[in-house]
């Protein structure tokens, strides 16, 4: 594939992903989701009108903005409220993502930095386009003669996202109250049985960030990007059967991989950043360098 | 400096470097400066009078543009005719940043992998808010025990721009029709001693991009960054009189001087691009990581 055809399916790749950012998405139509008078969400237009159902917990839609009610007055009340609220529309079968549940609280905040003003279920976050946190880690080896090696996961077949696809070799979300690299850690070990003592030699090295939106809502997220360099001995296996298997790629394959539907989509601009990071992508010969970098870490 | 407030620096650092996009910024007031019904800049609300008075070259503001006459027809006339009005207008004493002239044309075109449409002194860019590029080299050495060390330049007190303050090791814009890895060993061994076949070894890592104005302007930057380990033995030597004299500081030494007023701010924000990259970044210990991470890559 010559240069500028990878690097224009590159940039289609990280438009689509940051398609909220696009003039012609719903962001204008979308109300701004409020507590205490700061926004920590947008809700699309086809969620509004559900929530108004109930009056006890979400204020009527006033100057773009649908607030969480003043007398909602902890953490606590707000989030079993909004999580009742969520259970009844589950049952209901009002949106398709919370076919999704997950049991697995995302703390709820303006930035990163705050305090947590409340939690919600995970699967519920794109309907509030809550923005959600979480952490990749990119596994490779470097040969005896310097050659660069990716590990890279294939998505179990019966997960409900993305089943199938490419994924890095771990990843996950963060959970309410849990930390950046002690997630990491977990997922090492869950999902390809990298232990404890290997996971924590992982590199934090970047941020991922992009905002899009489809059928189930505005996806807001945020990924803590880790390089682990694993032994060449090492093998990753499949932990919690979220994966089939792991494949050990040099990078020209992953870089000609990333350019096809045979990557989960998020998980191709985190490898796509390592490739960036470790001098894989040629500034002079990539005519769309700088627009590709600038499209990892788009944010709201 | 506890690690909050050293990342609020750097928050103020990267807002105070992306000033163009904050909702109080004169960009509404800016015209678009159009070529060919492309946008290749920003005009500030000081310049556009002025150049109402050459309507042989520019056309009057329309639906908030100001476009090049569509009579000059190719690169060379293009250039040639903004060429003499920026003379009359330097004769004049029209603009300040106009007594930098440099004699130093940069290519003015929508987007990096566009074809130029026209060249424009370096000086001028400013006035018409055109995209500079650059390359920016981050020089740095790994001792025995792993240790790494930045070098660093002082600027010559004599330097037009930020004289007196830290640099990278080197750096310099792209000048029309020169690569960027070209860019990069010219100014290596033009401006740090660094002989062609150790700059060669640079390897392409980043691109940090903001946009600010000032009252010289709008200046929209995008620079290649590029990491080049210098030998331990070897010394940077200031080669053309840009430079007082470079220092070799431990990370944690950058670390700090990157949250004072000692460092140049561009060359600060590509050191610290290079401290997350480098893992000397704790996501866990720095509330604004991703803030950081996103605010080095802003782009129009």
């Amino acid at each position: 594939m010559a240069n500028s055809a990878w690097s224009e399916t590159m940039l289609q790749l990280l438009r689509r992903m940051n398609n909220f950012y696009l003039p012609a998405s719903g962001r204008s139509r979308c109300l701004r989701f409020e507590i205490n008078e700061a926004q920590v969400g947008w809700i699309p237009p086809h969620v509004a009108p559900l929530l108004t159902r109930y009056p006890e917990v979400f204020s009527p839609p006033l100057e773009g903005a649908v607030a969480l009610r003043r007398s909602l007055d902890s953490s606590e009340k707000r989030s079993e409220a909004v999580d009742a609220v969520l259970r009844t529309m589950r049952r209901e079968g009002a949106f398709t993502c919370l076919k999704g549940w997950r049991d697995e609280n995302y703390s709820v905040m303006p930035a990163f930095s705050d305090p947590p003003l409340m939690w919600m279920e995970r699967a519920a976050t794109s309907l509030f386009g809550v923005k959600r946190y979480g952490v990749h880690i990119n596994g490779y080896t470097v040969g005896d003669g310097g050659e660069v090696r990716m590990w890279l996961a294939r998505r179990s077949l019966t997960k409900q996202t993305y089943p199938g696809l490419l994924d890095n070799v771990a990843a996950g979300g963060i959970a309410a109250g849990v930390g950046i690299k002690h997630t990491l850690v977990k997922e090492c070990e869950e999902e390809a049985c990298i232990p404890a003592a290997i996971a924590a030699k992982a590199r934090p090295v970047a941020n991922v960030s992009y905002t899009y939106e489809d059928e189930d809502g505005v996806f807001a997220e945020s990924q803590f990007v880790f390089d682990l360099e694993l032994p060449l001995e090492f093998e990753p296996r499949a932990g919690d059967g979220e994966v089939q298997d792991f494949q050990l790629l040099p990078v020209d394959e992953v870089k000609r991989l990333l350019a096809t539907d045979d990557f989960k989509p998020n998980c191709a601009m985190v490898a796509l950043d390592f490739l960036i990071r470790h001098s894989f992508i040629d500034p002079d010969a990539e005519p769309f360098y700088q627009e590709m970098v600038a499209g990892l870490h788009q944010t709201l």
